[in-house]
């Protein structure tokens, strides 16, 4: 058995088909005419553009638009006059062959791009090295792996797979998808789970373990590969695959149900999105409202700031979807981790304790607060559009930032502009701070939204992607599992709406403590939604406070967490 | 009147002697004979090497052993082969003459350390050209500015003093010192305070307003500076001269009176310390003990790991000193926010939340933690040291700090070696998850001491350091307030020592809050004491608890400190 990292749920058996990509040998070449060598890369880029294209159209028909986004990132970065000119220059003043050229220059940005560190940079590189890899391979004629071709019960092999290459997947045919290389949130984890095949990523010396033609057994969930494996296990994992898709299929009797307990305590289940085309997915689910909408992708990737009017159509889009479910959108949660060069945000020595979020956006009201709130006003005339502010540590930014909304309102009465006059204004509760004074937030906000992630950093003190502390990292620690009762304590003594959009809100070990705690309202992707519904239907809050109690009386997470754990796989103590 | 930075306490009235460091001008020459120019950039060495060793041997003898580290660490950086050995090789390789040579090393070193941002590095950017001026000078043959002839009443001027400068500078003469450079922490602003002369610094185009011989008069409090003032404001200020004088000779009759409030309540009043020598000024001022003992001294500075001996050294002569008295000695906290190479300490995205103190100290056991303990447990033979942890998160960090501690004791038993048996061992209370669960700690460990300036870093999310938010930086959040409180409360009812060693600790304003809350012990520069238990013995804590109460109501900083400035102005409500 081999261990990896499991990245899309559910379990896979079938025959390998390893891919391989032919290991280009780029060798440098003088050129006799420059000219000549500038108008066979412009050729090569053409075509590299063309078939980029067609790829992206082909997977946002048959799998979504947000998938195709991927291919669609190559295709500016191909239409990158930086780049391409580069690459020129390169040929121009150096007389090199473009496989050269190219070679060199996108080595130079993915090498740039993998030092930064994080994992949005190195699938920057991968992206750059993709496309250095197409451009050559039309320049060298060589064919690519069709992977559209792919007989049934195929398990993909790979080192890594190129977004160019999962394009062509058919979910048909393909059955698991295994790699070497990558992690949870890389292009073919995020493109397996939105086909929905199981696959499994990070699998260590895999390439070496697998040949074409082998039997391979997978567990997308536990991050488990065999390969030949004995009849039994075989057998085993056949049983697992059937109760997989019998409990998935299961679970789709919970669409249309109420999400209320046994005694009676109805509670919302909403989904977090990112993008308003995941929409389709949290109607899909049966989600009863969006809990967050994170509105950063409106800002990134980009050379500009997006307009108010970008902004309100995106806004509306989701609004209008929901068709009057509650729609919580989260004003511009950004900072001095990613450096943005449009916007002036500098790296900060502590990011996590910087210039970000609502302290950024109070310093540039009129160029990116007010375009921001003015267009969620206006998109709330489309739907139950709620604002939430982020990383609000004292109550005078709250003020702050209400103030403007009801200046806002004033200035689009006056212009006869519609939105949504009762429209609510409330508060991620993710800092100390706002957890240590909640009660006095409770008085005046609209609603809380607990922050788990950002809230257990905090009270830890532990930036959780830091490898070397991480370990520290728990929502089960006691200090923050009172912080959470606390804040949902003061905001029940004031009638106002409690709910959660951390990773806390969908774990199964969690959910009975919030249960008992008191929550309102559970927010998560949208795919854990049905899960979540079942678990909430089989509680009674009032055997859930005796669970509560005991489970804060332990003094470390790990026994806290390890008592948890033992009532949900026992349903009782 | 100019406004800068008040620098160290007290009004000085005087005439203006204006230092202005010949501009030197250095130029590339080649030289034709390499061997005989590295002679001479030998020859001009050895003679800035000796003169800084003079200066050192006379400023630690007539001021104190930690003013002439300064210049002790000039003498190292002269001695530093690297440095030396990069202006030898351009002597060498480039043939140009040695003040060239000594610009550009020199400049590149200073530039690389100012580019690194912190004021300690800025330090070193200024120690860096300080040298490279001294050699110059020998080479060119320039006489210094000689700050020891200065006549009585003399108030220094100059853009900003370099250490070499500083350090001949005769109290008895100098009544005071106005900079254009430099900030609270730069070793002017160090050296004005360990000699008593008041001092403003960072006084924006101040040497373009005075010239030699100008009449001068300065507020090293208020950071405020008039050059040529009338009468009436000289008048004023020499009355302010005389009522600062007058305070101070006032506090000494506070010298040997315990720090009892009116209603009989006794606390600690101690000192935080960062080297052995410090101890002389807790004496002089008559600390009560030593409340914060920072250990990092022992690590900075230096390309290998301390010996155990070396600390035990440097413990023991604090233990012995205080005679008996407290002596809270911090474990090692450190992290990645300095570089250490010889440690291993990578930069950390967020260092504030990294791989630090404990987290770093208990993943480093064998070469860091046991030797630390060790040291600190046989110190303990020779005083009242006490053991503090810091940046505490959890339970199992402190015990596991304490097992170690318990397994090294019955090391020492074996091998005969004398400690303290019952040495007590608490931990810093400075993270908001500490705070959280104060209850869980307070029945397992022997002491807390409430560590401000994390603690109010870490509530309010915020990196002090960083300007654009230090704003949200104060410890009359009522989030913050609400956590010392609570902290103290739990500590209380154990029966455990409470402490603090923060900044807030010696705020005039924060002072009564912190009495009626329960503060057992108040932690804070030598200076300090004096001045707090006068305030201390001027209160009665039962009429505090309503100042307390009322201070609590308040949902913002700006009103708590605004109600608590009022109420120390009037000494009522």
């Amino acid at each position: 058995m081999y261990k990896g990292t499991g990245a899309s749920s559910g379990i896979g058996l079938g025959t390998a088909v390893v891919v391989e990509e032919a290991e280009l040998v780029i060798r440098k070449e003088t050129v006799a005419n420059q000219e000549a060598e500038l108008e066979r890369f412009k050729g090569a880029l053409e075509q590299s553009l063309r078939e980029t294209e067609a790829l992206a159209e082909d997977l946002a028909t048959r799998v979504g638009e947000k998938e195709a986004e991927i291919l669609q990132g190559h295709v500016m970065l191909l239409s990158d006059p930086m780049l391409t000119g580069e690459i020129e220059s390169a040929i121009k003043n150096e007389a090199v062959n473009s496989e050269y050229a190219i070679e060199t220059v996108c080595n130079t940005y993915a090498d740039l791009f993998d030092s930064m560190g994080d994992e949005l940079m190195q699938q920057r590189a991968t992206d750059m090295r993709d496309i250095k890899t197409r451009m050559q391979k039309v320049l060298l004629g060589i064919q690519s792996v069709d992977i559209a071709a792919l007989p049934a019960g195929s398990i993909l092999v790979a080192k890594d797979l190129t977004p160019s290459m999962t394009a062509g997947i058919n979910p048909e045919h393909v059955v698991g998808i295994v790699t070497e290389l990558g992690g949870r949130t890389s292009h073919s984890a995020i493109l397996a789970r939105a086909l929905e095949i199981p696959a499994v990523v990070a699998v260590n010396g895999l390439m070496e373990q697998v040949q074409n033609g082998d039997f391979v057994v997978l567990d997308g969930d536990a991050g488990e590969v065999y390969v030949n494996p004995s009849q039994d296990v075989k057998e085993e994992y056949e049983k697992k695959r059937q109760v997989f898709l019998q409990e998935k299929k299961d679970l789709e009797q919970y669409i249309g149900i109420p999400s209320v307990t046994k005694d009676g305590v109805q509670v919302e289940i909403v989904a977090n999105i990112g993008k308003p085309e995941d929409v389709d997915k949290v109607l899909q689910y049966d989600g009863e409202g969006v809990g967050l909408f994170r509105t950063e992708f409106l800002f990134m990737d980009r050379t500009a700031m997006p307009t108010e009017e970008e902004q309100f159509e995106a806004y509306k889009k989701v609004a209008a979807a929901m068709n009057g479910k509650p729609v919580i959108i989260r004003t511009l949660d950004i900072g001095g981790d990613k450096e943005i060069p449009y916007m002036g945000l500098e790296k900060d020595e502590n990011p996590f304790l910087g210039y970000r979020a609502i302290r950024f956006c109070l310093d540039r009201k009129e160029d990116i607060y007010k375009p921001q709130l003015r267009a969620l006003l206006r998109a709330s005339a489309f739907g139950n559009i709620r604002i939430m502010v982020p990383l609000v540590t004292c109550i005078e930014e709250y003020r702050e930032a209400k103030a403007l909304v009801e200046e806002l309102k004033k200035e689009l009465d006056e212009k006869g502009i519609a939105y949504k006059k009762d429209i609510q204004v409330g508060i991620m509760v993710e800092t100390a701070a706002a957890s240590l004074i909640a009660d006095i937030f409770a008085k005046e906000v609209d609603f809380f939204s607990i922050g788990t992630n950002d809230l257990t950093q905090y009270t830890m003190s532990v930036d959780r992607g830091n490898k070397k502390v991480s370990y520290l990292y728990s929502t089960f620690n006691p200090a923050v599992l009172r912080s959470i009762r606390h804040i949902i304590a003061c905001a029940r003594e004031q009638g106002i709406m409690v709910g959660m959009c951390g990773e806390a809100a969908s774990d199964p070990v969690m959910i009975p403590l919030l249960l008992a705690f008191g929550l309102n309202e559970f927010s998560m992707s949208a795919s854990a939604i049905l899960r979540t519904r079942k678990m909430v239907c089989s509680y009674d809050t009032r055997e859930l406070q005796k669970v509560a109690e005991k489970a804060m009386s332990f003094a470390t997470a790990g026994e806290v967490e390890q008592y948890m754990k033992e009532f949900v796989e026992k349903g009782t103590v």
